[in-house]
């Protein structure tokens, strides 16, 4: 017999209690022993199934030797930091879908872990239910991992399906997400690019084996793009979408950051649409991997995090080896980045070719005037706006 | 110090040998000792960099007790079946991309594995270098898998995308495949479905945690299919994609299948083109989940080996738990499956529709008919098939 705690009953906390519900036969056969949920920690006390397990006492669960895995659904830092450290110093395992916490404090926690002999496990904190992480250190093991882009966040992805589709502008499809559930009543979060930020964070992390953190990363979201930029792309054979992108550079330097980048209509990453995620990665020896799914919602999200309880039970005796050296040292700044742009100007083809080479043209029926430069660093680029007049311009993915 | 032996040096084993020498130092920092290629079982002395390791005597690989892990790429049955028993019962790992052996001798040899406490590893049989059976095993090992379908064959693609874009007939596509080298000289298993067949067969074996043989899987291949078809289903928003697809019915019946199939031109798997691969897993709390890379070549599929190696040695304490029972009981016929159809016919839909109930016309510049239909039993269309002078019928994926 196995025996768990949950840290907060909302949504993905809510979502693992059902899946160890539903699916609980099936699980106690993979791990060869009943897995059994024996306290759950929350603030308020209610009326719920769950009832009789509730405790709104850290230190019932720290201290109940049984307890051999503390599952941390509360989010945040504050709270969810300090009972991560307690309940791994206390000898347990802790599995989180806590994106934010393992972004900044991911080095320590892990360390902790390995210290106390048990695992830090967070599948769930990337792509919900899409399996990435495991198969990045594991399946991928083989290779130097030189890059990893995706779309992580599907409230933006949603958004920029409906511009895409039916030419709603940010606002109205926003104002759609509300009203389906897919964006929260403050949306800054998802659509100013800060969920996607602490979601390559740990992706780069993992790829690397150095540390990211959040603040070094340029995070540029989808709520200043103009819904003509999104139909221009469009007709001429390209889609926006908003990635979150890692890469190893040639002498060896990281770089990490958050855009909406025009995406090939033909290429995998294209169609995916509404609230769909989906991850590449690029090893040297497997080439582009793709993963996609469901990146949230209460049970996919949830699956992940009951597959990272039954995988720390299993190898109680060889905790997860997962981890990654703090430092920054060799992050270097997307701003030198040499990439493709789309820009659009009131220029004409000629003065614009002059200020940054040669030029691809876009068509467009509107009669604006639109380009695709060759790979450029954002500084040339920003040298060139003013003398432009340049209306928006957007990193194209090659 | 590990030591491992390949047995077999072509493309599979040599790529091998190139990943270890290639990606050797990052690999023992993520397995924290040095791995070491010691011995190569070939049939004939070459000159090649590893002329010092060759030795065409197994037994000197299986009485060596230093050499942990046997990565046994010699592919087909006899051989290889051998082998891997002698190196299990040796109390050494085993490696492999051997679907036909998987797929075939699959629950014994991990039976043999389980009594010798090493593990038997074979995560590149199936999609090359795109993780995809630990992903089903452990990171969606809190779901019931209800179903898994893919395109699990590069040479089929290639040729089905040939035929989708330029319109090249089936002979003249597969002549191109040959000549760029993706088909081989003898594509029977390829174009017939067989090799699909074998990887559906694990696919199923590990998703349902019961054997499927590969004998109760009926397979259909793309050698018969008609230019007209494909075009046919294009001009009304379809690709025709060679599936393998295994279900668990409603009951607990399973049921395993290989056919080429339509599938919407939305969905992320009609975007899969070329030699690549795509496996779909459909989790009870996941939902969908699609994996996506290259599925063969030499460096992706040892990629995908060598990962394995590192799990093994990883885990020598704790050997992999996969497997699945013996008995095949509960598998039904793919015949009995309800699905929708494509058909093309001489009759008017009137006819059609008295025969096979309520059809979905399409359209057609060449004044062909062809219908989708509700879902139906293979057995119904049969008996209609000969008074509607049925030209072809395709299974739609729904």
């Amino acid at each position: 017999m196995a025996k768990i705690a949950i840290l907060g009953l909302g949504t993905v906390g809510g979502g693992v209690a059902e899946v160890l519900r539903h699916n609980g036969a099936s699980i106690s056969d993979k791990l060869g022993e009943p897995l059994e949920l024996s306290k759950i920690l929350v603030r308020h006390f209610r009326d719920n199934p769950y009832r009789s397990l509730m405790t709104d006492d850290f230190s019932q669960i720290e201290e109940d030797p049984e307890i051999q895995v503390v599952v941390e659904t509360i989010g945040g830092m504050e709270a969810a930091y300090e009972y991560t450290r307690r309940a791994l110093e206390a000898g347990k395992h802790v599995v989180t879908a806590n994106k934010e916490l393992v972004a900044e404090k991911g080095h320590e926690l892990l360390e902790l872990a390995r210290r106390n002999h048990v695992s830090y496990l967070f599948e769930a904190s990337v792509g919900g239910g899409i399996p990435i992480l495991r198969p990045l250190v594991q399946c991928m093991a083989a290779n130097e991992i030189e890059e990893v882009y995706g779309i992580l966040n599907g409230t933006t992805n949603y958004i920029l399906t409906r511009m895409n589709r039916s030419g709603a502008s940010f606002a109205e499809a926003l104002k759609e997400a509300r009203e389906k559930g897919y964006a929260e009543a403050d949306p800054t979060a998802d659509v100013e690019g800060l969920d996607t930020c602490r979601k390559i964070c740990i992706l780069a992390d993992l790829a690397f084996g150095r540390q990211i953190l959040p603040a070094q990363v340029l995070t540029e979201g989808i709520s200043a793009l103009d819904l003509v930029d999104v139909k221009l792309a469009e007709a001429n054979g390209w889609r926006v979408k908003l990635l979150g992108r890692c890469l190893r550079l040639p002498q060896g330097q990281r770089v990490a950051y958050v855009a909406p980048h025009l995406v090939r209509e033909d290429s995998p990453i294209a169609s995916v649409e509404d609230v769909f995620n989906a991850i590449v990665v690029r090893g040297n020896a497997t080439g582009e991997v793709m993963f996609y799914g469901k990146g949230a919602g209460d049970l996919p999200t949830a699956s992940a995090v009951v597959a990272d309880i039954i995988d720390a039970l299993r190898h109680e005796k060889a905790p997860s080896p997962i981890g990654w050296s703090a430092g920054t040292e060799g992050v270097v700044s997307a701003e030198e980045l040499k990439q493709r742009w789309y820009v659009r100007t009131e220029a004409d083809q000629t003065a614009a070719q002059a200020l940054l080479g040669p030029l691809e043209p876009l068509t467009d029926k509107m009669g604006l005037q639109a380009f695709l430069t060759q790979p450029l660093p954002l500084e040339r680029l920003y040298r060139a706006g003013g003398p432009l007049k340049m209306h928006s311009c957007l990193r194209v993915l090659t």
